[in-house]
């Protein structure tokens, strides 16, 4: 399987940094493994402290279920299947922020997750983060 | 940066401990810094045990979003884009009471908690806490 | 049973603060009531952060035991009776700068825990501020 | 007080990722703000991944008490003054891997903390992080 390499996760950071500059959205950006484990973080300046965990936890969700973080409150939400769901795994954060990074086979690399600005630009900086994994 | 002082974050105590007695509700006083440490702290006598905590939370809140605990509830209210948000950073409290301590320039170098009246008192005692610091 | 008062506490403290400014030892003072409860608080500027959770630590092995925080440690200390004691209670601290807070007729009615200096000053800044009780 | 950048955050970590590098140790490279929260992390290709809790821990350790990660060491060891200080603050480490970020004022603004090497290698590859903080 692809590996996330450091090389790599600095790039995704580097492209969502340059997005969240292009919104003036200060955020936390944090990459994870395929194992849910930390492989590269950065807080702009400005960014607001309790977004980091939340950064950190956009990516955990989506890495522990393969899924952008906002879909999971699909199975979480109020009268959704999976009532609680959002509290096993230590907590999870399901709102926009959260996405895949995936190899150019698709394989599941990893996850980025961006907390800091609004719900909406979390997860555009989210999206153009990943999209550099492949460029 | 400018940094929270002692002498500072007692004069906070102080002006919220006469605003708490002009309204005859003993509280909780709680005084953070900008990293969200705790610098000063005041129990007045006859405040529930159970608010030291919520004073503490209300001003954790503050430091690490930046806004008043009551302005962190519209992110996570049912139905707002953040669900869930009141679980991270180990639990926030989203209610009033809770306001950020700003420099001369505006920076944020901390924030007031108040538990232990009703919650517009609480709020009413922070506020009178936090304008007492330029003073 | 007489009852530590806000006014006592802040006796207290102000005294320990003398105390560490004659020694030049910028300290964390906490004082906790008789049921282990948060009654005031101040970090001296300059105190280091990772002092505050033993200054509360140091108060609140001494409030559980009604003993000076180093003399728990003759009960767990390699070799005693009570091995791993100082891991109970979600974690003692066993070394000097906790001192019991007693009334005129000897009731433990709190505790003053103190860090940030040496151990030998935190515990001689403690008894100043133990001592300021009943003056 | 000086605050710490995410660009100085990012040379720090270039400089430690250049010793590592040349000293053939892939580690794991954590910088904390003078908080203690989390400004920048980088694992390098082929770092253990236990050893990612170890670098967040020993620039906690630095963090809070102004020290070398090892020199807290020499407050807790058997028969030191401080027994059991290893295990407040939910976990120091205190072996060689974090060291204070000073500004040019010799202010604390924060922390490196390196792990995955031998000890002796994390402690180089941290202090040549920290020596490019102020290149």
């Amino acid at each position: 399987m692809a590996q996330l390499s450091a090389e790599s996760a600095e790039r995704v950071i580097a492209a969502a940094r340059r997005k969240a500059g292009d919104l003036g959205a200060p955020v936390n950006i944090a990459v994870l493994d395929s194992g849910g484990h930390l492989k590269a973080f950065l807080r702009m300046d400005g960014a607001v402290l309790g977004s980091i965990e939340l950064a950190l936890g956009k990516a955990k969700t989506t890495v522990l279920f393969g899924l952008n973080s906002e879909a999971v409150f699909e199975y979480c939400k109020p009268g959704a299947p999976a009532y609680g769901l959002e509290n096993s795994n230590g907590g999870l954060v399901v709102f926009a922020g959260g996405c895949p990074l995936r190899s150019a086979q698709a394989e599941l690399i990893g996850a980025i997750g961006v907390s800091g600005g609004t719900v909406p630009q979390d997860g555009s900086i989210a999206e153009a983060g990943a999209a550099a994994l492949l460029t």
